[in-house]
């Protein structure tokens, strides 16, 4: 196959997923051309409507989803309409035209995967369908591949949001299961209709698929056993807490040797496992494997740009497939080697971070005002300071966190202050701080 | 390829992650061939000496490594005897000789991978490296695949477990920094030479692959700017705790669109951050994309079978690529169809679990004697249980923990107390516990 040509890509859908998809393709797509070594080009979409979250006015759009379906031109088909009886019609009809498939569907994948891949099997397609379960966390390439020389123990996750956001809420404000559900919709992160979210059904679709690929068994979504959280009540959770446990919603998957367990509830874990810090809206799986041990992986589950990220990585391991020689469908670092990026690394003395210092000072008279006039000269500003009692051989230790600075600044304010008389140089420290947020 | 040849691995190197790989491919010898769709055979071992930690009676050892690397028979070469100098002669070797590598050497990839990889492109031969970073974590994976979609903001990770476990210990325990070195040098997690744990060097080898797989920038191992942990002291790490923050060493590389920031150092971060909850041995690496946003994997960073999980991915991973179809690479369910396992899922009346129960009673006399027969005739033995004071409607509620007890069991205790007549039986509520431990 030519290098030349473009990967050429059909979505059918165009609703929060659908846009999110078109955004990434469009803003990345530098970066995603040279780790497939083609252009990704998104051919036709099919949509109802169109969405003013994504610009289409250069991409043939179709009323039509089918007409994408049934487009020659289209390689790939990514199917983002959601529910079971329309996209299971599309997605034979597109495996049926001999293209592979993308989706992000967990009710079609569950309820009707078993029949899709024997489809696709026939015609020597691929489904890939990474954004089903967990949005942006590449959980199912972890398990299917990057745990693959394990035997997996069980499975367990937070796989659905709104019922995470639910549960958090309960907690950490004691309010009512109804008030927090009521609140979650006006957030837009329960459907109209919350029910799948709250009672279940939701996470015994992702569920089905985690365990079919953690155990190599067929998809027996009408196997799980699902509870919802609805009658999950404040008093509950106050009293998990009483004795040492949260309350999470978690989807459970267990090899226990007598045959599988499949099951979705309300349950009781140890506050001081990782699982039990998984807050708000946030999505993680615990997987054990018997040679790995625990492993945890965590991120957004839902939304636009999350999700369209899984969808995407879909498209650009396809894309990888279709063009690449075996040795290197992934490059080695990644991207191409003729395409790595001449990006400079930047010496330590250009990073700018916040600062925690700490000194050991003798004697504090006039030496905090030194200080401070130091760190002004240098335009360094301090978030908050504090001064301990006075520790061993009468020095007195202070501490400071100091706003964003670079290291060059830092340091050479540092160097100053560290020659005051007052200030015991050997002892001074500075360590960085980072915040991790997004 | 006939699909009945095996797939021959040679293995140079029997220490702690050789024992471990062997081990792993020999306990789950037909999970794997299900997943490759060939059978794998380890053909030739390459070490000084036998390593009773795992069998080798009928496998060929040569005390000469480069007797595998030389070995016609053999398609991957993997290297595990660790250093840089007689370990890339090895794999440039097997390379000559056409041979894909599997490594989990980060001092070998971070220093020689540029010209590693570029032999390997010239002979068309792949080179994998999971277990070179963070252990048995699917990291790299997720960065170069998972993640593909995105443009990656950054990344932060507790890549090395010595360094983590010893800082745990000095915030726990307000010990001293060489006293918990000598503990984990007891313990067996540092090395004699616990020099490159504490003072950064494993941490730097691992950034500067993590960062050529996030920016697509080459190896530049020499540019990594590195701090180890050794000044730290408790009374730092109690400052840092006073001041919400909680001290990590941290490997961080970072675009910053001015340049890539590649450093390595003691880090305050947010005690509410999940990564501060990272504790002991354990490693976790964060990842912030552009559409995904941030993202956490966790897992065991070293040790025989959790390192050896990485090394047996990988040479799946090769093995699949030299077995399948494009569209079949990797099994639409992980597992090839013809090779799907029948294990049966198992009712919800036949799993065992523990319990938390809440019941509302309207009256305490004679009714905790009433409940506490009912469950031993049930064989159920309560762990916890508490009363709280009384409720509303003058209801007292009482809380109880069980042991592990079947579904069918728990059902059948909780049918009877919910009928005896003090207990409000609308209100009873059962929700099941996990320990979620390895």
């Amino acid at each position: 196959m030519n290098a030349e040509d473009s990967i050429k890509v059909g979505i059918a859908g165009l609703g929060t997923v659908g846009s999110g998809t078109v955004n990434v393709i469009r803003r990345n797509a530098r970066e995603i051309s040279s780790r497939i070594g083609r252009p990704l080009q998104i051919a036709h979409i099919g949509a109802r409507r169109d969405n003013p979250a994504c610009d289409t006015s250069d991409i043939r759009v179709s009323r039509d989803i089918f007409a994408v379906a049934n487009d020659p031109e289209i390689d790939i088909l990514v199917e983002l309409i959601g529910g079971t009886d329309t996209a299971r019609e599309l997605v034979l009809t597109a495996i049926h035209n001999g293209k592979h498939i993308v989706t992000a569907n967990k009710a079609l994948i569950a309820e009707h995967g078993n029949e899709i891949f024997h489809a696709a099997h026939d015609k020597g397609v691929d489904v890939a369908f990474e954004a089903a379960v967990a949005g942006g966390i590449p959980i199912l390439k972890a398990l299917g591949e990057g745990l693959a020389a394990n035997h997996i123990n069980w499975v367990a996750g937070i796989i659905n949001g709104t019922g995470n956001f639910i549960l958090t809420e309960m907690r950490e404000k004691g309010r009512e299961f109804e008030d927090v559900l009521r609140e979650a919709q006006a957030l837009g992160y329960a459907e109209a209709d919350p029910a799948f979210d709250v009672n279940g059904t939701d996470a015994a679709h992702k569920l089905t698929i985690l365990a079919s690929i953690a155990f190599g068994i067929p998809l027996q979504f009408s196997k799980v056993y699902t509870e919802g959280i609805e009658r999950i009540t404040p008093e509950d959770v106050l009293a998990a807490e009483q004795l040492g446990y949260r309350i999470k919603h978690l989807g459970i998957a267990k090899d226990t040797g007598r045959g599988i367990e499949l099951r979705v509830h309300p349950t009781l874990i140890p506050r001081d496992v990782l699982l039990a810090s998984v807050n708000g809206v946030m999505n993680a799986v615990m997987v054990d494997g018997d040679a790995v041990g625990p492993t945890l992986y965590y991120g957004a589950g839902a939304g636009d740009e999350p999700t369209g990220s899984a969808v995407v990585a879909d498209i650009i391991e396809l894309g990888r497939e279709l063009t690449a020689d075996h040795d290197e469908r992934v490059p080695y670092l990644g991207f191409r080697a003729d395409a790595m990026a001449a990006t400079p690394v930047l010496p330590i003395e250009d990073v700018f971070c916040s600062f925690y210092i700490r000194l050991h000072v003798q004697d504090r008279t006039g030496v905090l005002a030194d200080i401070t006039r130091i760190l002004t000269e240098h335009s360094i500003s301090i978030e908050a300071m504090f001064q301990k009692d006075v520790g061993e051989d009468e020095l007195v230790p202070i501490v400071m966190l100091t706003h964003q600075v670079s290291e060059r600044d830092l340091n050479d304010a540092l160097e100053k202050i560290s020659a005051l008389p007052a200030v015991v140089e050997p002892d001074t420290m500075r360590i960085r701080v980072e915040m991790l947020d997004a």
